[in-house]
């Protein structure tokens, strides 16, 4: 069966969309779109970003109006796509994400000559990225995953999210746009809606089944994820799929941060970064790890004064807020769940913000969308290790920390590395900062391929695979790995960079 | 359950070994392993290789007696097993795996401050390598997957292969003398092997299911690495996979190549690459592509007479032999199948070499293990190139070349790009170079993971992931990343490269 979608940006077949029509146009477009020069690519990645750019206004209201979130927030989002997308434009000419290595002949090599060997990386194939629902802009139609897999040559085709069609529209038409503009082939770029009572997950699966993509992006729920994770595994021939799923983000109070600092402005900076945007953020703090004793009793007191000022924002999609409202009153119901404050409700879909402390991790462990936050208590550096080490794969870990904690952190360090692709000392989890040195990844369940990341410059790594040419004829060399290197690019000789 | 195996050198408990002593070792090791400085685990790879040349004369006579391979085959191996681990050592005191990126804090950057970030590469945890039949040594015990794992500072567990056991305990003792040399906890490394009448596949499945160890690496057959490929992602926290399991590496000859060639020595070389080592490599030409017309047909009767001349050799077991005598038998009985030619058996367990030229490859492009070879004719670059799309993935593809062949190979680059890991021009795919441009690997079900190598440096990549540090205070940095740079490592500064 081959399910039509309601909607197809470039792809084969404007008039019959569906999952067909734009896996075989990706498929027929590769060979084109993986021949463009750096220079050729770049350019048309910052066309990209300059198409979203010119439909900022259009772009913020329909984000705002199909979000709920603020417009401020949204405003900030058309400039992180932007910026990633020629960020990506940097890379792709700087080149260094080809991997050239040439390990030149050596005929009079005993006892047997060594072959001319040279190496890239070539992009995978055609990739499919599926929106993510709490990042209209910098994590859906053009996002991350569709920057760091056209970056690599991959064309990419996009499933847009159910809960903001009309800004993945206006966004997949401005990479249309780019992508005439520069006359590649349109297959490079399309996007795919579920029609009305067409089931998303249904489309969703058929796109990973097709046999023409090479790799998969997404970023969503656990179950969703792993959903597609065994779809993939289930082809006759297995793709890798990156899928950001699931994280509670601990933070770990150490007791010289709480003996030093203000205490109210910490909480207070807690359910800040708890709360903010409904608490839709991968990164959430969904954990803290705080001393026992007064000090951890006075910061309790007055996390649970702000939580109780805050008030529910409206989230992203009714079925979240269902899920929030259900998993937070899960919380509440279990033994040895002491709720310590819940705010007040924002309305219809905007739950109230809640922490509450719990006497174990039993149970309480696993991620709840939106603002709400599990406090547990430690006794000395040992039992936080022990709450540490019991928990799964995380996309962060942070540690508030004074010069007294040091041996505290020292203990922790290598134990947070083996559970996190980031962490960070004395902020909040919150906030990613897309550049070179990101890691917006982890081990499972935070991703199910904790080998990288989606944010940043490295994410391009995903998408590609190294190709070894040996003794292969100098008319017939792709450019990347020629003697006279055309591209410029910074190469290893011998196993040494030029 | 819990199975005991036979023998294990290094681990926690050598009066009762098993893979929960083994597993426990290695986490127990892991801490301290992966602390190691670029030098001290440099040192430690180099002493693996000067322990293993120490017993030289001892590993000849035993890998000779237990895999019936030649002694000068077997002295190569010597050689290239610890050439690995000297270029390992060699990568590793270089450091540039490590991938270490630095974005400075931008205190002043609006609207938001930059934070600081560093970046680096940590290794996954304990792994384990399953020995290959077909290589004892550098396959093996202490071949190219240990060799890239333990450079990444991963402890490993190694399963030995039942077809050389006193080959594998002898280079497990080699190992283990250098562990102990450099004070190194004896779990980095650990050995085990199925006791009599214990089945390998059991002792290899509860290994891969041991929830401490973080990846695996295997090179055997297609079955056995799919089996194992299932176990890993049926755990409660999967875990990657590179195995290398099944290719039949084609091999095309261009019109202009046979018409300016030495017909009967390309044939004859042909039939030399298919039939060393009885056949027994990854890399084995297992399919020839030739033209329809007399020089095609002046080559197949070429490589007849050379089969016909060769005699089979043992093979490794008893059981690869007769899966062989299995294979080319279906293989001669196959509709639309001629047999061109097949050798003299060589005695037990060496069954006799064979080509066969086959109408079309349906039916005919599994991997028969060992010196056996199809033929089959194309009338154009068009019919070749829908021959080529046809196959799997494989870790090879040869080209036989003239410089009046140009336009056809400018044709088939891009298809073979997308099928293989090497490419290579009038050679042979038998003799794999271990350095830093080598792949080996390739798309499914070539390998299991073919964004990866599992021979030359870029092996180390696969055992590692990133991690990201923000703001961490400069007393608690990983050595790697400080701002004062004591390895003296390569780094990325706002993506470039110092």
């Amino acid at each position: 069966m081959t399910l039509t979608a309601h909607s197809i940006i470039a792809g084969a077949n404007a008039e019959a969309p569906s999952v067909e029509a734009a896996c075989s146009a990706a498929a027929e477009a590769f060979a084109t779109y993986r021949a463009t020069s750096p220079e050729q690519r770049s350019a048309f990645l910052n066309q990209v970003a300059d198409e979203i750019e010119a439909d900022r206004s259009a772009l913020v209201e329909a984000a705002v109006s199909e979000s709920g979130l603020p417009e401020a927030r949204i405003a900030g989002e058309v400039g992180r796509t932007t910026g990633q997308l020629r960020m990506f434009a940097d890379v792709v000419r700087l080149g260094d994400h080809l991997g050239v290595r040439l390990d030149p002949a050596l005929p009079d090599r005993t006892p047997l000559p060594r072959p001319d060997l040279r190496q890239r990386m070539i992009p995978l194939g055609p990739v499919a990225v599926f929106g993510a629902s709490n990042f209209p802009l910098a994590f859906s139609t053009a996002g991350g995953d569709t920057a760091s897999a056209l970056a690599a040559g991959c064309p990419v085709v996009v499933k847009g999210h159910p809960a903001h069609p009309r800004t993945g529209e206006l966004v997949a038409r401005a990479v249309t746009r780019a992508v005439a503009a520069h006359d590649l082939p349109a297959g490079v770029f399309s996007f795919l809606l579920a029609s009305d009572g067409q089931s998303g997950i249904e489309l969703g699966q058929e796109l990973v089944r097709d046999p023409r993509l090479r790799a998969v992006g997404f970023t969503g729920s656990r179950g969703g994820g792993l959903a597609l994770v065994a779809a993939a595994a289930d082809r006759s021939e297995p793709i890798p799929v990156y899928a950001e799923m699931s994280s509670i983000n601990p933070v770990v109070v150490l007791p010289g941060a709480l003996a030093d600092g203000d205490v109210h402005a910490l909480a207070s900076a807690y359910v800040g970064s708890l709360s903010l945007g409904a608490g839709q953020f991968c990164t959430n703090p969904g954990l803290l790890c705080l001393p026992e004793g007064a000090n951890g009793d006075a910061f309790v007191a007055a996390a649970g004064e702000a939580v109780a000022e805050a008030t529910g924002q409206r989230m992203l999609t009714r079925g979240i807020a269902e899920a929030y409202t259900r998993g937070t009153s899960a919380l509440r119901d279990r033994a040895g769940v002491r709720v310590v404050a819940q705010g007040a409700s924002g309305g219809e879909d905007a739950p109230a913000p809640q922490v509450v402390e719990a006497k174990t991790l039993g149970g309480v462990t696993d991620e709840v969308f939106g603002a709400s936050g599990v406090v547990v208590r430690y006794s000395d550096a040992e039992s936080l290790v022990t709450h540490l080490e019991g928990l799964e794969g995380q996309l962060t870990a942070t540690v508030h920390y004074a010069p007294a904690d040091v041996e505290a952190a020292r203990t922790l360090l290598p134990v947070l590395e083996q559970k996190v692709g980031r962490i960070l000392f004395n902020g909040w989890p919150t906030g990613v900062e897309v550049g070179h040195a990101m890691v917006h990844g982890g081990p499972f369940p935070a991703t199910s391929d904790g080998r990288s990341t989606s944010v940043g410059s490295l994410a391009i790594e995903r998408f590609q695979r190294p190709v070894c040419y040996q003794d292969v004829p100098a008319e017939l060399l792709p450019d990347a790995v020629r003697d006279d290197n055309p591209w410029g690019l910074r190469r290893r000789l011998d196993g040494e960079l030029e």
